[in-house]
């Protein structure tokens, strides 16, 4: 997707090999007209996939879902991190460890939304290591859902979760695939045709 | 807001005389079409104030404040509730108790995106005790910015946020204002002319 690998080029902060920051327009301030346009392209990518519910993981992914929700006409469910006290029972789980932090989190998804007649979408901003990925996948199988595909807006080409994804024979849909983030620079992939 | 009250009288969840659960369109599952007609009616009443950035906390806040921005051309901002590893350097922040949670966060914006130049519109999913909300007055504060106001999707308007935001001489709308859940029913209060 040109307009997103143009603002990555233009406003993204290389501060390792490693670590991308996108922080002026998708992880923390957030570009409005940005998400649309991330939204639309999830729903052209996924229109005749029968959707019929998105589901995504808090807080990143909130944005971008449910611009996507919009245009396909579903409902966005996002994943919580940690069991509030306003919802506690009847959820599916899953264990989801993030490399960056350091951390392992239990994510949740209420069993009212989510069941065997759905159809989903996940989306998610990143996708490096694929934890969350796995995570989300593992709620859908638990609610016996059927998966249409993934949707990512960056995948980090160089680390595994691309290929844990794509070796299950699901469909990804990456909006910009990182390749490099060597000498300060981000190098893109081509994009890789889906399934 | 009477698609917004229609829809709470629908769907949303009495479990006590204190908490009202909207999970269903707005905390956990999202409506889209519900939330673009929200951030309309936010850009409706904001529309001539000014605004250059929206501020929101994650992540019931994220929906709302993304279509709000769309509307009025400018970027949201997300408050975090704890620091990760790429967002540590020059942070506002401020200390949120949750009365629900029984807990205390701190939440924090980075200097990088509100400065003194802009004009906010602070907008959040609840208004219950108030602790966020003066948690991100605090945080704009902070940064020297002008407060156009604080738009709220639910009030609850027995709990103590209101009158605490209100009598700074703040602009506050609500979009709807819950005046009891006695007896498992939700009763709203007319809303409260704004100033």
């Amino acid at each position: 997707m040109k307009l997103l690998k143009d603002r990555i080029q233009q406003d993204g902060n290389v501060l390792s090999k490693e670590v991308l920051k996108v922080d002026s327009f998708l992880n923390h301030q957030i570009d409005p007209e940005l998400m649309q346009a991330i939204g639309k392209e999830f729903a052209d990518r996924f229109m005749d996939a029968g959707i019929t519910k998105i589901v995504t993981i808090e807080s990143s992914g909130i944005a971008p879902s449910t611009m996507a929700g919009l245009y396909l006409g579903v409902p966005v469910i996002f994943a919580r991190k940690r069991k509030s006290l306003t919802l506690v029972d009847d959820l599916y789980t899953a264990s989801v460890r993030s490399f960056t932090k350091q951390e392992t989190n239990d994510i949740s998804v209420s069993k009212d939304f989510l069941t065997n007649e759905d159809t989903v979408l996940l989306i998610d901003d990143f996708l490096a290591n694929g934890q969350a990925a796995l995570g989300l996948l593992d709620i859908v199988e638990q609610a016996g859902a059927r998966l249409a595909g993934v949707g990512i807006v960056i995948e980090k080409g160089f680390q595994p979760g691309g290929a844990l994804i794509r070796e299950q024979g699901i469909r990804l849909e990456s909006l910009a695939i990182v390749e490099s983030l060597e000498n300060g620079q981000v190098t893109f992939a081509e994009e890789v045709p889906s399934r």
